[in-house]
């Protein structure tokens, strides 16, 4: 049964987003979901494709969504893009 | 045969891109393709949003693609992440 983890993608530096998904892969993770909201979705692209480019071609992207939260914010509701991002290692 | 149109988001408010999206489809567009590179990548994914759950509900995600493009820039090239989503028309 494949293992699902998470790591969710904010405004930290990108590389720090990348070692985490790497460790995950390394730890024995067979995907990973990638979770961003907001402007944060542009980073959450950034880490994958320099995982699969750069660190490690054996990982596919497998499945992409996109949806909208409704957050609330000082009383009124907004709503916020979110994405998710599968990556896969291939046997 | 469906008939396929390219909207390219930038750094413009997201509403000309959604305006972009609904002028096209109504103009007898069946699938249209919403791209965008680096941090305009998180607009692009309001875009589709914007487009689906408020104006048009008839219309779904078809496919997410994710990439990476070479620049150069000042002589030396940089990676730029890209996204499209394919937007399509219910009948």
């Amino acid at each position: 049964m494949a293992e699902e983890r998470v790591v969710y993608v904010g405004n930290k530096p990108v590389m720090n987003y990348v070692l985490a998904v790497l460790t995950q892969f390394n730890e024995g993770a067979s995907e990973i979901v990638i979770k961003a909201r907001g402007k944060a979705i542009s980073r959450a692209v950034d880490v994958a494709e320099i995982v699969r480019n750069r660190f490690m071609p054996n990982v596919d992207v497998k499945d992409i969504k996109i949806d909208t939260e409704e957050l609330m914010s000082e009383g009124r509701s907004v709503n916020v893009s979110t994405i998710e991002i599968t990556l896969v290692k291939k046997e």
